[in-house]
C-alpha cells in the first residue's frame, strides 16, 4: 500500500569515520523531586520499567532528544560548514546543530545554533530531512537556511568556520551520520531543482571503519 | 528565497474546543545522581541556567519531547479512532498517539502506541506530517498506517474505539489542536491523491472557545 514508504527506510550509507559509543547516560538514583532513592521498576498503568521514587513515587521519564539544525547557504551557493572544537567528533565537520530547547520551534532552534556555533545570522527555511536515529535515541530535524550575512568566524565549539563549495565537503570527515545524509539530501535536491522533506531511518550504527579508510591526515579524529 | 516556507508556518485554524494549561513539571530539587540539592543557573561554557548539583556538578536537561502518532486507515478508507479514556482531554477524541520512548523510531513508536491505545495492529507507513508546539516544548510526528485487521477496542486508555469515515470526524472534540491538523492534512492529502510530509509550527495557544463553541453534549470535556 504504502508505495512510497521504501524511500523513507534505508541504512546509512555512511561508514567512512567510526563512530564512538554515544556518551552514557548518567544513572538515575535519586528522586529529583524529594532526594531520595529510586527504584527501577513498572509504575501502575505504565508498561515499561521507569524510575520511581521510594519515598514520593515521582516518575522520572527518559525520553528521546530532538537536534536541530541548519544548512546555511551563501549567495554563491556554498553552503556553511564548523569543524568541531568539542568532543564528541572533536575535528571533525558538521553544518550547524545541537539539542533542542524548551520553548523551541525546530527552526528557532537551528538559527539559535548558527548563532552559536558560528555567528552566523541565517535565516532558517524548510524542513529538509527528518532522521530517526533509535540507536542514540535521537530525533533529528535538519532544515535548509540563507547564510544572512558573511559574518561568521570561530567560538568555542567550532575551531573553523569556513564557506564550502559541494566540492568541497569532506565526505570522509563529517561528523555524524546524520549531517553527512543532510548535506547529501540538499546536494541532491538543489542539483534536481526540486526540493522535498526526506525522512530517514537510521537503524543500524554505522560499521567501524577498515584500516584504509581512515582519515590519515586527520590529527585530531577518533578514528 | 524560501517561496516554499510560507506553507510551512502558519498558526492554529483549532479552536473549537477549550485547552487548559499544560500539566506542570514537577521541580527538580536534587540531584538524580547523588541525591544532593541543586541550584539553577549557567555552567560553565552553557548559556542557559540549568539544574546544576552543588555536590557532584551533575547537569540536568530538560528538553523537549516528541509525541509520535499514527492514522490508521481500514480497507473501506474509514480511519481507527479513539475516544481519551485518560485526562487530559478526557472524553475527547484523538488518533494513537502518545510519548516517543528510548530506543524507538517513530514509527515504531506509533505502532506500540496503537497497540496500547486500541488494541490495534498497524502497519505504519510514511510521515504524514511534523508539528512544533513550543509552548508545550512538544514536537508531533505523526505518519499514516494501514489497520492490518478488524481487531481492535477500548483499553485502560480509551473508553471507545471507533472507525469513522470523514463525514464522521467530530471536528469540534477533537483532543489537541496537533490531532486536528494532522486529520486535516490525511483527509485532504487522500482527495488530492497527492502525499507528502507537512510541517507545521503551532506558535499560538488556541483561543479559549467563546460559549457558542463549547460542545454541549460532551459531559466529560474540560471546556
Amino acid at each position: 500500500m504504502f508505495t512510497d514508504f521504501s524511500t523513507q527506510i534505508h541504512f546509512s550509507r555512511y561508514s567512512a569515520v567510526a563512530i564512538s559509543e554515544p556518551p552514557m547516560h548518567a544513572e538515575i538514583r535519586y528522586c529529583n523531586v524529594c532526594g531520595q532513592p529510586v527504584e527501577f521498576r513498572i509504575p501502575p498503568g505504565d508498561h515499561l520499567p521507569r524510575h520511581v521514587c521510594t519515598r514520593c513515587g515521582h516518575v522520572q521519564y527518559r525520553n528521546p532528544k530532538v537536534i536541530v539544525g541548519v544548512i546555511p547557504e551563501w549567495g554563491d551557493g556554498r553552503v556553511l560548514m564548523c569543524r568541531r572544537n568539542i568532543e564528541p567528533r572533536l575535528g571533525l565537520w558538521t553544518f550547524p546543530a545541537g539539542f533542542m530547547e524548551q520553548g523551541e520551534t525546530s527552526a528557532a532552534g537551528a538559527a539559535r545554533e548558527a548563532r552559536e556555533e558560528s555567528r552566523a545570522e541565517v535565516e532558517v527555511g524548510p524542513l529538509l530531512m527528518v532522521i530517526n536515529v533509535p540507536y542514540v535515541s535521537q530525533v533529528y530535524m535538519i532544515h535548509r537556511g540563507r547564510l544572512l550575512s558573511p559574518h561568521f568566524g570561530p567560538t568555542p565549539e567550532s575551531s573553523e568556520v569556513v564557506l564550502m563549495a559541494e566540492s568541497e565537503i569532506p565526505w570522509d570527515k563529517i561528523a555524524f551520520p546524520t549531517i553527512w545524509h543532510g548535506l547529501r539530501a540538499f546536494f541532491e535536491d538543489r542539483r534536481r531543482g526540486v526540493w522535498t522533506t526526506h525522512v530517514l531511518d537510521l537503524t543500524q550504527r554505522p560499521r567501524p571503519p577498515r584500516q584504509a579508510e581512515v582519515p590519515g591526515d586527520d590529527p585530531v579524529g577518533d578514528a
